[in-house]
């Protein structure tokens, strides 16, 4: 009896677990987790998933443990892991900006630049990042690790943390300044390369890809759809750039076509009065699961 | 430089804050409330959220404090607040009524009417409003002020009750009865009356409520689409007026076409059982993000 | 006054209620359970809901309590409750499996078939059920009540169990090992039998079946839509037998045509990768509330 | 090498298990339940622990999978288990109460007496201990199963329920009258006839009991010392029954005793305005752990 | 067939309650209250508890419909309310700090005393009592009443806050700064004037006080007992005038005695090194569950 | 004016926060954390608190940026830390064992003892401990941080773990077994060697040291109190040894003494069957909060 071929792949364990397994069901592959073993179901028998730090994860890929992951781009560059990458994906919808480590020093530290980091300490959870930065920038400073927990650090403990954030509201909320970007991530899904030279595996990768994509990709996006006399399309595709190629269908009432296209959602909200005013009506949104170009 | 402007926007805290800030995102605005900050972050750098009880929204809009800011009627009215009210919504998907302001007694009571409650006790949160009503009726009452919990005091510590109420039913599981609606109350956006003279801030709060609008509406309905033989069309649309101006748009299929229509939800489950019966196939509904006429 | 008649509904009480509720909901029938009564509320004044254990409510619609009530085929059986089947429906999306009670011991058992239970001692929540399975196989074996925790029992306190499973996941967490099923069993609509001969009532439980029919096989079904050119259309539908019956609309841009389908969700990962191949463009899925076909 | 004997403990699993571990605990035994293993920790090598359901507990005592184990009264009748009863403990300190299987009908049932309840049906879970009692009382009535929330079935789908009760309080707030009460039970160790004649496990469960009921007994019972004047002693004794058998000791300061004795904690609050009033100073009163006369 | 007495106990609901309610069961009443019922349970048949807002308890009170209560002295002075006060007591044990309504200011604000607030708005949830203290120092400012989240307001919506402290660590974490003390506040048991003239009521309230302070006060103190050789009994005792009056016993060994007093909780950090200093031996602590002189 | 002085005292924030604080609140310091402020509250005017990760408390006592810290013996290991010790504590009552670092291995590994690690792949926390164990018993083997979750990974992704454990279950559970033992870890109270020097904040640390050392202490023991015959007692406390160094006290009633000890609260279960036998009457136990020596 020959074995069937199974893809491991590798998920991100602990604060992003639950949006990686929604993103991963609205891709079409449902996980659940159960306390009582560490190996999660999937309703495909041709995967096996493992749960492990997003930290961590580049690192088995790379030993080929898992034959493919997702995880941070920040996590491969720390671990300096050799491992094929397939794709990118933007999750957070809230923000639409990705993740930046920056580094960070109370609002009225005298560091305002890089250059004033010399001979200072600083903390961060990504140290090998943190010194291939300061290395670039010739700038000698002392990096310690820190288990967590920085953002108090950099009032008493240390003179500068190098931090994650989106919005930077957390760092506020510290009274923390952001002094210099020091890497934006996003996350990504990863490959062993020996695993991504089998075709079977490649195929299987890929395939995820353009399905969490597809997922993703929707998220951040919604369906328009209007009615608009045939006259005043013209002016409306003409002044309105970003209803690029959208679906016309006409209307059994002579002289309206319906207008439908995909259209990233948060330019919806300049965009709804803009279509008013050019004449359209009946303007309706909705959301979609899956959007592949 | 010159400083942008900002429009400073009111949101309820407490119970209708998570409803609140849903609907805001429904609207394409993300809201989001840390424990650290009292200042919320929202996606629009023009806009400044607050998060001010609704009983106290009106005044300070009326103060200038806040250009404009979502409270319910009844605390406008409570409070006697001179603003301009810019747009109505009703939130509750749920039950599809609005929030209504009642005199309750307990069942067995003998106060039928609001003559009764000439010389009678009254305990309510909104004391200015209830004088109001009992002046219009020229009942003589005590009104006093209720911290909360009011229902539980209308079996032993006061004669009646003006409290609020949607369905009724909480009302009922304390064994109270119904006596005289005091006041119907919705939702409001509301506007100071200086800041709705300024063009930009106007444009802006016209702009929020349109898609805050679409975006309530939304909620109370749905799409039906289906297809139905050309020669039964005629009948489908006379017999059910519910099926104003759908899109008509023909198929491929010689003799059929497309229909579809955005309608309230809430006759749906009426409709659905009719238009099979008129002959329509492959009925499907989904679900909208916003719609506006 | 002629009293409005009323359709005695009976839903199942806790572990399933939540998910009973959510699915009324999306039937249109908008459900609130107030922990201040046992009636819960339902916005259609036709209808009178009793939340009633699993277990019990084929029996409470054989003896004419509840006119009608959604219980699962097993206790149906279990209980061997004479009513109308009116419908059956499958509730778990994630998993589109049926539950199955099935007989499991603990992996190293020396117990591999039906009949290596013969002297042996069950535990099993459902007596009548494993009883009548065992004298339909001829196996002579002691059956006794168990209060719930089962699989625990397997390993120490009895000699086999029979118990309730959906992808098996659980036993196999327990270390048990299936050995046979003894009942697939679906959620139903019952209806007591002279309930369905009231015409008011038939009529009202039919449009319930068939918008809770409608609601549930939304949720395993998605809408795909894609724009196709016309000379591949008929290469796209030959090769795809999935996508039996599509919705085709002529577009505007010449040579080009919009396909929509409804499909089952769990192949639209198959699929996607197919219809790319076949030359769609701008593919997007989106959710259903409802299919009445 | 010889094996380390053993002894088998059950504990009720579910709604008693946390009070009955922490009695465990106060009686020296220290146990936590993993989430990942069926069988409890306990910090005692010649114990070990399984969590089984109240109801079935006696049963498989009296089969010899355990040796011993913790349940109600009630259990132990309603499945007729022929078990040896070590000891019996109380262990709401709240209400002070034992619990009582009473029969229940709504407050305007006609049912007054258990007579009425000829030719009823009534609902229970304890269905072989509500037959004894009417056959007990010749009463011939409908009994049947009923899988949890009873006291809602009294109102419309049974006349009667035999239902749990400790201050009645649950009963009253669904406005049910209590008729009869069938059953007082409180919990028991209870032991395997065979396992009470092993020398070695009977000292043990021996030594259990007695810590098991100091440390319950403690808990409804506290210290109370006070000083008082040589001169007042037998006044205060005399007058104060409660007081028996209290340590007296004498004080450095001539003509004053300490009196010092474990009393009931529910007469405390009768007792103190007594003391003082008899000349006591100083009381104070503190907490046990275990109290072994 | 006369009816028994009752005492109606007005206890605080909400954030005060289950706090309440355990120094009530401290006291020896043990209250459960059930979410079906406004009427919570008590042990004790001769009084009746009703859960009523603290702002409000006094008001009750003062008008007979409440026999006796426990609420702050600020809600007593802000509803002037004529009752008896009974007793008063400290709940706090963590901060053994009174609540204070105090008026504060932004870090950075002008305001530096109460003469500064001349002219400014206040928000406050005590509106009279906030009047009162103006008009006491001759001060004219205006004074709006607070729904809650007051703090939040002082850096926008007004000049300044009346609100409530116990530490000062909230104001301070809301950068804000205490200009002056408008009221110190503790928990008082106070009665209604005809009610305490009742000698039974009397006699129950009198002895609710007596054990709810022997509870409450227990809790801020700690039995210390200690052996020491007879010879450095004087010095320990002259040199610790905290040790007063303790309880001295001898002991079989000669030459040494037991020492044991009741002594405040947070003065022991102090005085253990200093009684090891002065000889003492076998130091133990422990606590106590009601202390009445 | 001249500064007061000041102790910076760090504290492990996470998994032991609660537990500490707890402990601390046992000692005398009340505690309390803010989720608005990063400097949690003390009741002591003397102290500054900070909570940081165990795992880095070490470093920054070492540093100076603390004065002093609760910290386990592993991190100051891991850490090669230069701190002054001052005492040792035991946190955990309910296994009274200190924790473990351990090498564990899958059941079914081939991995018996230390030697057979060599050439393998070990995951764990403590890098530097593990790397130093290793050189000890000169085995060479390559180690990898593990972010957590250690466990998981020994079945698949590495050859063995070094994890921490304090009974073993969590092992036992995830069907790991333990191969050796690299280090036995307890609580420490560690000083800065300048701090320690300083003569104020020495004699702080100690009293802190001597508090919290009696508050810990006195979780695991219990005070013992009996009466029995005077011609008893020298039986007794010769046969046992375990009731060391008793208070004996004379009782009024001739010819009995009430005999009072301090004991390991684990031996209570084995003792007091005992004291029983041996003619003890009226034992009672109770807790302590503090015991000093």
């Amino acid at each position: 009896m020959k074995v069937k071929p199974k893809l491991r792949l590798g998920l991100p364990k602990g604060s992003l677990q639950e949006a990686t397994i929604e993103k991963m069901a609205k891709a079409g592959f449902n996980i659940s987790v159960s306390s009582r073993s560490y190996v999660p179901y999937i309703d495909d028998e041709e995967i096996e998933v493992r749960l492990i730090r997003a930290q961590e994860i580049s690192r088995y890929v790379e030993l080929g443990y898992l034959d493919c992951g997702i995880t941070g781009h920040d996590w491969i560059v720390e671990n300096n892991s050799k491992v094929h990458e397939v794709g990118e994906f933007i999750f957070s919808k809230a923000t639409r900006q990705p993740s930046r480590w920056v580094v960070a020093v109370p609002e009225n530290s005298p560091i305002r630049t890089i250059h004033d980091l010399a001979g200072k300490r600083i903390a961060t959870e990504v140290v090998s990042l943190t010194k291939r930065y300061l290395r670039k920038h010739k700038v000698k400073a002392e990096v310690e690790f820190s288990w967590g927990a920085t953002e108090v650090k950099a009032h008493e403990l240390v003179d500068a943390i190098v931090e994650i954030t989106e919005t930077g509201s957390s760092l506020k909320a510290n009274n923390l300044r952001i002094v210099d970007t020091v890497l934006v991530s996003t996350p990504r899904l990863i490959a062993n390369h020996k695993s991504w030279k089998d075709q079977w595996k490649r195929r299987k990768i890929e395939n995820l890809a353009l399905l969490l994509r597809g997922a993703i990709e929707a998220e951040a996006k919604v369906v328009l759809k209007m009615n608009i006399a045939e006259k005043n399309l013209g002016t409306l595709l003409k002044s309105l750039p970003a209803l690029r190629q959208p679906t016309i269908s006409s209307l059994s009432q002579p002289g309206w076509v319906a207008v439908e296209t995909v259209i990233d959602e948060h330019i919806v909200r300049e965009l709804i009065p803009q279509l008013k005013a050019a004449g359209a009506e009946g303007i309706i949104e909705f959301a979609l699961n899956k959007v592949v170009y």
